[in-house]
This record gives C-alpha cells, sequence and structure tokens, in this order.
C-alpha cells in the first residue's frame, strides 16, 4: 500500500467525495495505480485528510460499484484489473482508406423533396410522451419486442390505414421496419420466383438501386398523365411492378381508376405477380380530396402496400411498415421471423401514443395547412421567373418540378447552384436506367422541394438558380 | 349557415375556447357539419353564447391552424373537406389470416441469454441526454443524417473499440446499423464472389437463417476446446468463416491466439476470403483480463468486425456497428451508400453522448459486478443440483450451459418447462444445421441465461427445472 495524496479543494462546487473519487478513477485509468494494488484503509485516508470517515467510504464504495476497486471482506480495497480497458493505442496504422466526401448537407440551402418542416414539429407532445411511456413501462422497453413490430403500434397503424387510406388489413399483416429500403430486403426474401420489377422510368431511385442490389431484373416502363404504360408491362412481363398511384414521385401525377383496374387486371391473370404500391406522400394533398390506396381495389392476394412515417412525421425516425397478402405473410413468418423488429422500442411505444391520442392527426392537419402556404407561395414565386418553361407536379406532396427554358443541361444547372452553395436536384437523378439515354428523354427540369424552407430561403434559392441557368449572367 | 348551439359549461376546467374547439372538432369528424359549410361569424357566435368575441377567434383559430376549418377573407369560416380522413370502414372482409401466436413472452419467467437487466439501466442519464439533445439540436435531429451513421457516434465508437477491444480502425469504417442482421444483409450486397459460409455447429442462429435466406451455401464445421476446427475449413473451402473468438456463442470459449493465427493465415492464402468476427458480448469477463478482438492480429484486408450494443447496453435499442476492411468500404461506398442510416438520429445524438462522457464505461464496469453477481449466485445454485451433469460456459457473458444427466431430451424438458411457465432453450436450437443429427451430437444441455433474473426469480426458474427434467415428479 503506497500512500495516495490527494489535493482537495473545500472551496470546489464539486463535493469532497466526488473529489476522491475523481482523483482515483484518473489514477487507476493512468495506470498510476495497479491492478491488485491496496489502497488506503478508509480510516487512515480521513485521517490523513483531515474529513469524515464516511466521505471517503461514499468514494470507495462509488469506485466499487463502477468496477474499479473491489472490496475484500477484512482485508481492504483493492485496484481492479481494467488495464486492457483503458491501455491507449498510439500506433495508427496506414490503411489506404479514403476519407468520406464530406458533404455541406447541414448547412446549405437545399430544395430537397424528402425534407420536412422541422420548425413546427410537435415537440413538446412528442417528448412528453417519451417521458411518460419510459416511466410508465419500468424497463420493459428494454427488451426486444415483437418481430413485426409492437402489437400495439401495429394496430394503431391499422385503424388509420383504415380511416385515412382506405386500405382494410390486420395487425396481424403489418410489418413494422426501419425504412422502406429494409423493408424492401425483407419483402425480397418472400418473393420466390419473382426475379424481375418493372418500375417507372422515373422513380423513387433507393428502390431501384435497392432491387438492383438484390440481384433483380430491372425493367422501366414509359410513363403517361395517367403514371405506367400497361404496354409495357404486359410486353416486359414483369413478375413484381412497383407503383406509387396516389402520388407518383417524382413527377406527381395520380393513377386514374381506369388505370389501376387494368394493372389489378394483369396481376390477377398470372401466377406469382405483385403490384408494390408505395403509398409514400399522399397525406399531403391540397386541391380534391385524398386519392384512396390502390390496395383497397385489390381481392387481398396481388397487393403489397408500403407505408412510411418519413414525410408525414420525419425521415430520422426511420419509420416504414409493408402490408402483406396472406400467402406472403404465412412466407414471412416461416422464414423472417427471427428477425428483430429493427424500430427501437421506445420509438414505437411513443409514436403508438402518438397515433392512438390523435396527435398524429392533428399533426398532419396542421402539417398539410403549412405545406399548403409554402406551395401556393414557392408558386407564387416561380411563376414569376422567365427561365421557367412550365411547372408540374404541384397541388401534392413536398416538391414541384419546373421545366426549364432553352435546352440548358441539368447537371449544368445542379452543378453551378452547388457551388453557390445550394441543392437542387434535376428530373434525371430519378431515372430509373440511367444508361438508356434514348428513348422517354425529358426536357431538363428541376424537382423543387419546400418542405423545410421559408419564404427568405425560397427567394435566396431561386434567385441562385436564376444565375445557374444562365450561363452569362453573374 | 346553419345556427350552431354550443352548450358551454363556465365551470369546467376546460377554457371556453376549448370547450368551442372540442365541439366543432367532433362535429366536423362525425359528419355534423359538411365540407363547404360556412360557419357562424365570430361576432354572431359571441353573441349567440354571450362570450368574448376573442374567445371564439381563438378557437375557430386553431381549428384553422389543424386543418378543420378554413378561413376565406372577407367571407368568413368554412368546414374542410376531410371526410376521407374520418370515413370509419365498417366492413372488414374475411382473409384467412392465421392470427399470430401469442408469446406469454413478456409475463413468464426466462432463462434468455439475450436480455439484459432492466433494473440498472441508468435510465435518469439516458433521459437527461435525450431531452438535451433534443433542446440542443433544434429540429437537425429530425433531418436526415449521413448513411454510415452520425459522424461524431462513429468517432466514438472509433475510440471505444481502440480503447477497450484492440480494434484500431478509422471511423470512415464504421457502418452503423439497426442490429446485426441488417448489416449482415448489407455485407451481403458487398461479398461478390463470396457465395459460401462456414459456421460453428453451434452458432448464433440468427446469423446462419439470414445468410441462409440470402442465398448462401452453409456449412458447419466442427467445435472443439479452441473453437472452429480448422480441418474443417481446409475441407470445405468457404469464402466466409463466421466465428465469435472472444466468446462463442452459445458455448462459451475463448478462441486461443495459436487458432486465431492459423484461421487469418487461411484467410490470406487465397483471393476474396474473409472472416466475420461477431464480437458479440465480449465486455462481460468475471475472471481472467478481457479477450481482445481477432481483428488485431489482422493485416487488415481479412477481417470484417461486427459489434452490437445489445447486451452492454439493451436489445431493444437495435443498434449494431460493423468495421469493414478498405476494399469492402469501396465497394459500399458504390453500391450501399444511398440507403438511410437505420437508427434514428436522435438515438444516434444520444448514445454518442453516452459514450463520449464516459457513462458506457461507467455503466459497464458496473453492469459486469452486477453480472458477476448473479453469475456466482446462479452456479452455486446449480451446484446443489442432482440432475445436472456438469455446468460449463461459465466466467463470461450473460449465460452458462448445464448438461443434463440421465439422456432426458432437450425438447422434453424445454417444453414441459414452457408449460409450468419457464422460457429456456436447449442447446439444440442453436445448431447449424439441425437436420445434420449424426455428427457431433452433443449431450442435452440447457442455455441459463440470467441477465434479467434476480435471486428469487433463479430460485423459481431452477425448481421448474427439477421438476421438468424428472418425469415422474410433481
Amino acid at each position: 500500500m503506497r500512500e495516495l495524496w490527494i489535493d482537495l479543494n473545500p472551496d470546489s462546487s464539486k463535493a469532497l467525495y466526488e473529489q476522491i473519487y475523481d482523483k482515483i478513477r484518473t489514477m487507476i485509468a493512468d495506470g498510476k495505480l495497479f491492478p491488485g494494488e491496496k489502497l488506503p484503509s478508509t480510516r487512515f485516508m480521513a485521517k490523513s485528510l483531515s474529513i469524515s470517515r464516511s466521505t471517503v467510504e461514499v468514494a470507495y464504495e462509488q469506485l466499487t460499484a463502477e468496477g474499479y476497486l473491489e472490496s475484500r471482506p477484512r482485508a481492504g480495497y483493492f485496484v481492479c484489473d481494467i488495464s486492457m480497458l483503458y491501455q491507449q493505442r498510439q500506433d495508427t496504422p496506414e490503411t489506404g482508406i479514403v476519407p468520406e466526401r464530406v458533404e455541406h448537407k447541414m448547412s446549405a440551402l437545399r430544395f430537397s423533396p424528402f425534407e420536412v418542416d422541422a420548425e413546427h414539429f410537435p415537440y413538446g407532445i412528442w417528448n412528453r410522451l417519451y417521458k411518460e411511456m419510459n416511466a410508465a413501462e419500468n424497463g420493459a422497453l428494454l427488451m426486444s419486442g415483437e418481430a413485426q413490430g409492437d402489437r400495439k403500434l401495429r394496430t394503431a397503424i391499422c385503424r388509420y390505414l383504415c380511416r385515412a387510406r382506405g386500405v382494410v388489413c390486420q395487425e396481424e399483416q403489418i410489418i413494422v421496419g426501419a425504412g422502406n429500403e429494409y423493408l424492401l430486403l425483407l419483402l425480397a426474401q418472400l418473393l420466390d420466383s419473382c426475379r424481375s420489377v418493372m418500375m417507372e422510368r422515373y422513380t423513387y431511385i433507393q428502390a431501384y438501386q435497392t432491387f438492383s442490389n438484390m440481384g433483380y431484373t430491372l425493367h422501366a416502363a414509359d410513363v403517361d398523365g395517367g403514371g405506367i404504360c400497361m404496354r409495357d408491362v404486359e410486353e416486359q412481363q414483369p413478375e413484381l411492378v412497383y407503383v406509387m398511384p396516389s402520388h407518383q414521385f417524382p413527377l406527381g401525377h395520380v393513377m386514374p381508376l381506369k388505370r389501376r383496374l387494368e394493372l389489378l387486371a394483369w396481376a390477377s391473370e398470372g401466377r406469382g405477380r405483385y403490384i408494390l404500391e408505395d403509398d409514400h406522400d399522399s397525406e399531403f394533398r391540397y386541391k380534391g380530396r385524398p386519392i384512396p390506396a390502390l390496395w383497397g381495389n385489390d381481392s387481398g392476394e396481388h397487393v403489397i402496400y408500403l407505408g412510411t412515417f418519413s414525410k408525414s412525421i420525419a425521415p430520422s425516425l426511420r419509420v416504414s411498415f409493408m402490408v402483406l397478402p396472406g400467402h406472403l405473410l404465412a412466407r414471412y413468418r416461416q422464414r423472417c421471423s427471427f428477425y428483430s423488429c429493427t424500430v427501437p422500442r421506445v420509438m414505437q411505444a411513443v409514436l403508438y401514443r402518438f397515433l392512438e391520442e390523435g396527435h398524429f392527426e392533428r399533426h398532419l392537419n396542421r402539417m398539410r395547412n403549412l405545406y399548403k402556404g409554402k406551395h401556393d407561395l414557392l408558386l407564387h414565386l416561380l411563376r414569376q421567373e422567365s427561365w421557367i418553361k412550365r411547372i408540374y407536379g404541384e397541388y401534392a406532396g413536398l416538391h414541384v418540378l419546373a421545366e426549364l427554358k432553352g435546352g440548358v443541361p441539368e447537371a449544368f444547372v445542379t452543378d453551378r447552384a452547388y457551388t453557390e452553395g445550394l441543392e437542387v436536384h434535376g428530373l434525371g437523378e430519378y431515372r430509373a436506367v440511367p444508361e438508356d439515354l434514348v428513348s422517354m428523354e425529358r426536357p431538363a427540369t428541376l424537382l423543387l422541394g419546400y418542405g423545410n424552407l421559408d419564404e427568405v430561403d425560397m427567394r435566396r434559392g431561386i434567385e441562385i438558380l436564376r444565375h445557374s441557368v444562365s450561363p452569362g449572367t453573374k
């Protein structure tokens, strides 16, 4: 046992026992006290520092509880062996790892179609629910929950789908997961003989890449005003058709009932044909009635429904869900029920209450109004710009499309805007088969998302675009 | 415009404007006020209810903000069309969906190797960090973050790995994801020509099933006291070998240095050979020094490291991470960087601070002490039981193995215990190739997890097992 000098400061805001605790902990971590070494007795220590013995005892007990010290009955306190834990490796070898591209994502101005308004989120309600759930569940939220997602949450989603989207299903059919792409990775494990997917030529490109990574053969269909061209579906004969009937991304049209029925008829004509309905942002429609889901027209065996809270709440929440037809559900249970649900349980619990207590629908109503205001303002501003040939895809979702005049290439504009601090994307980036440059080439068009922009940002963004489209200016 | 009678209660704890708000909202939701219908003017309403006009205005404004009403300049307030939103579908069709098996999971007593102590989790600290992060980040946490996981969190994980596990890497190499299985689904998209995986005959069966679902050819290797048998690796020539060198699950042994070097030598001898090191619970070792990771012995090109917070914090947190060698990282960036990180950003932010401020290591030290106590107690209790032939896999992790005397089949015991309200698993459930019943059949053995059990539960569980092993008793 060595003597242990601790320089106590009685005027510090830190309690004396904390000062002792800190000092000994640091000495152990720095290797100045060795594993197995005996500490001075509490009595000795108290005397040498002229403080009460109980102060020393509290510090020693804390260190023992945290595993730094070990108390041996009738022998005293000894330093534990935690050397490995604190061993600092100084030598970082050469690895040839290319550093990440540093995005100026969080600082730049963005016309992003995937961002939501972060200012009007009901943080107060959400945080209160979080706090209450944590207090009420008393540790149960630390345990693994149900593989498909907690039943309560699925029941709430089920009710919402029925009420708001005309999707009548049972909570048994719902699989909750961390985002659409994860659910597509699950789905790929259920679609046995299905190896080819058809998507619209302009589509949600992340889904395209996911299918591509999973080894599917991909077909791109032409798109007309009513959505996917049935001629292409009939000709290519894919097993799965991926569509967004309520609001096509990125083009923004609605699939009319006739086309829906044609698509359903195609699916029912062959064995193992599926329609994947991605209902990503149907909550936001600023004119006319909400468009019901395609699922409602199906007999219940061909449509796989994919929904998300990424736009209705926030993308960072990472909660999506999939509704499976009965026979795919049976396969899911056989093959995939060993996967733990990828959404943290506490998130599921908070989301459940958010839905169940009506906060979600109130939030949607409020956001719909707010986004309508932003939408109207952006349209008003864009209509004054002479470099825009036409605007389309308005009155729904969180972006509009602006077709450019005079043959200036998209990439030229987006690159130039980027150097000015504006992130904006061209329609070409959402092209399902980028190498196929001949057919269906659309004129240069920008996606202008407005979910998280205020008037000042919109005006600033439009000004940058105005400069970027005309090579001569600036 | 119809007259609108609202029965106000001046003695209610609800403010008058709230009562008006509630009443009108309910009438809209119930279809008693029609879309497009004009509401009485605030002046008229105030007069007829004998209250101040501003009270009515507050209620109307709230309803407008939430999308129930629409204010038309100089015309008044009109009911919005939200009929679809509130349309209740009463008709639930017949679907033939088999109801879920209802697990009595949350009520039963469980000897689970995957559960953690829920009582001593530092809820106070965690919730404080949650609250602080939400307040400080001011909406930024609603936006999508970096695909590999937020850099700050990866840096903190990187530091921890270096300090505690001897894994020297850069934060660029770390991919954060919602659980090990999700990361394996990502990894499968990077391992080009690699189509066959070898696992130990008794292993983490969820990983086995994931590889199987992804279409890999699976091989099971014999296991001796040092882990995977190199003879089987050499003979079957898989492309990927999945091991748990620091603490094999479920058998509990540590891979000695000699075997590690043999495995690394095998990997470096052929192109495209990988070792997947699953370092699932190396934090909990109750005797001797922590065992460093295999990664530390590699040149940096053959080992893929998989870590998780499922045992060190909680399984329901759903945070795991993977460290990729440089060339796989390059492929990840090319093919998978479009996937959003599957862990909610607020969770990442809280976990970052939990790590960075030392709470994690303090928690680990405390838990190590706590689990050691539980481990010692369980061993003490089990040693008094005459139906146990031998106990092994002790001094690490969160379970021990109890081999049964006298040829009673595992399934008989686990089924019988289940009817008595005890969930317990047999070693056979973790067998990589269940149909292969000839070679390496181990005697009936139970996995006894103790992470979330106290003394009362342990005693009760052991009593149920005592009855369950001997058909005659009870």
